[in-house]
């Protein structure tokens, strides 16, 4: 068994309340607080050793990142994240230092998105730096975008370029909360996901809750020059990374073909590129379009964080 | 620094946002999340070795326990919780068994309590297993109650018996949250914490939060069985072991004196005891007052999990 399916055997055994109007399966799950608004809440866990490396990088930017993530679910709602709290647990002996490095990337990304850090809870013990956020959201009158509403015929959009990010911009992404906010405000958004499992892992996610199946341009795919450098010393092909990553934290998005025109020309994208990369088909799973026309399947890939034993 | 001055810290840096109504420092964070409406949020990390010991608890036990602590932190503000997202890290080689297990602990408690699991985190990585629950609460039109507002004068009440929560309690006490609530829809509570870090430690938190000392009866600490047991094998005296033991998650409440006799009287927590054990005065600290009446000044003593290399 592994990670996805785990959430599967969650969702199906898990009891409901009334006043939860979307549960385990999507970037948040949404609550209802009051008759017209909803609260959202997203939670995050990061170790060290397995999403940064204490060794190569600064306790700022780890704080930073786990952060970053967080925001990054929000906006995948379309919505805006207001408050956090933080559970920390410091190897024992850490010194006082590395804790105020942290709240520096912790609190200087948290001041550029209008987020307050309300509480949290600090622990040591005999393991790796770990950090969870959970963040909440509010939706602000817009309707919380999920994976589930992809419809047949729909084009794919994505924003920024693919893969590589572990040579850097998995530290150093910036969440495009701004961009899904216009996006949820002006647009149609019909399905939308952040790129933390890889493209096609993620593309599944929302071809799985929508019950359809899509078809990518292969040279449409933005290929960040990351991946590029990446490909160089794997000897896969940069597109294989800009497919298969993690960690992009770019939005993935459908929406109608007319809509997706009005995205694509709307001028509101200042400085991040958005890419129509595919469209969303009757059937499952994910295949290929080159540049010839050829059609293949593709298996998703993408980064599964669990592995049972079986 | 330890724990505590290193939240003052935080607290003290920490920018605000106006729909903050309390932010660190309390058991729960207190949201404004429309005209009548408060969300309650708290987070708590749990990890093997520190907070149960997997060689000698079940993941069943782990899993309840991580859940009672944080309806224990909803219950000290007397609110109801409502929803909880949860993220687990497993050891690499985790068994599928262990996670289901672990779900038996959480879902029967969350059942219990009227609490939804929507959503959470699941990774893997080189470290011991880690759980993170976070929880919201509603108010229900009912005021939070803070640590801040003990007054002098109040008498000091205190649920259930304490110390020797080690002996097994510490894994399978059920939160006060039933007597919570009652106490906030029918007296007017002054403050109230949950006993985690030790009664005069937690004691402490209030006095702190509400510029206050206190005096506390030698002879009317309920001392359980346990301290009793555990102080054969330690050598300290069972009344060591009721004032400084953590993890007993009794209720600990101020209010005036002629509240509290109505408490006392009102056979409202049946298979409760309550106890008065002191007053608040003026001043600072905690001061003992024997039988025969002599007072003595007592350290407020209790876990404190984070100790810095200074």
């Amino acid at each position: 068994m592994g990670e996805f399916s785990f959430i599967e055997w969650l969702r199906k055994w898990q009891k409901r309340r009334k006043d939860v109007m979307l549960g385990i399966g999507d970037d948040c799950a949404v609550i209802d607080v009051s008759s017209d608004k909803a609260c959202l809440i997203t939670t995050d866990m990061l170790v060290d050793g397995t999403h940064f490396d204490l060794k190569k990088c600064t306790a700022q930017e780890a704080g930073r990142k786990a952060i970053a993530c967080s925001i990054s679910d929000v906006a995948a709602m379309g919505c805006q994240p207001t408050v956090a709290v933080i559970s920390l647990c410091f190897p024992d002996h850490t010194p006082e230092k590395f804790a105020r490095e942290l709240y520096k990337g912790i609190w200087g990304i948290s001041d550029t998105y209008g987020i307050e850090i309300v509480g949290g809870d600090i622990i040591s013990g005999r393991s790796p730096f770990c950090i969870n956020v959970t963040m909440l959201g509010r939706d602000e009158g817009l309707k919380p975008i999920r994976r589930s509403g992809a419809r047949i015929g729909d084009a794919i959009l994505v924003t920024g370029t693919l893969g590589g990010s572990i040579l850097g911009r998995h530290l150093s992404f910036e969440p495009r909360l701004k961009e899904a906010l216009v996006l949820n405000k002006n647009f149609a958004i019909h399905a939308m996901i952040d790129i933390s499992d890889g493209l096609t892992a993620d593309l599944n996610h929302i071809l799985e809750e929508s019950g359809a199946g899509a078809i990518l341009y292969e040279d449409q795919i933005p290929v960040s020059r990351a991946a590029v450098e990446l490909s160089k010393k794997t000897g896969c092909t940069p597109l294989h990374h800009a497919l298969s990553d993690g960690e992009d934290y770019e939005l993935l998005i459908t929406l109608s073909k007319a809509q997706a025109k009005k995205v694509l020309s709307s001028g509101l994208f200042a400085g991040v590129t958005v890419s129509c990369i595919g469209e969303i088909v009757k059937g499952h799973g994910v295949r290929m379009k080159s540049s010839v026309g050829a059609i293949r399947l593709i298996r998703p890939r993408g980064y599964e964080h669990l592995k049972y034993k079986e």
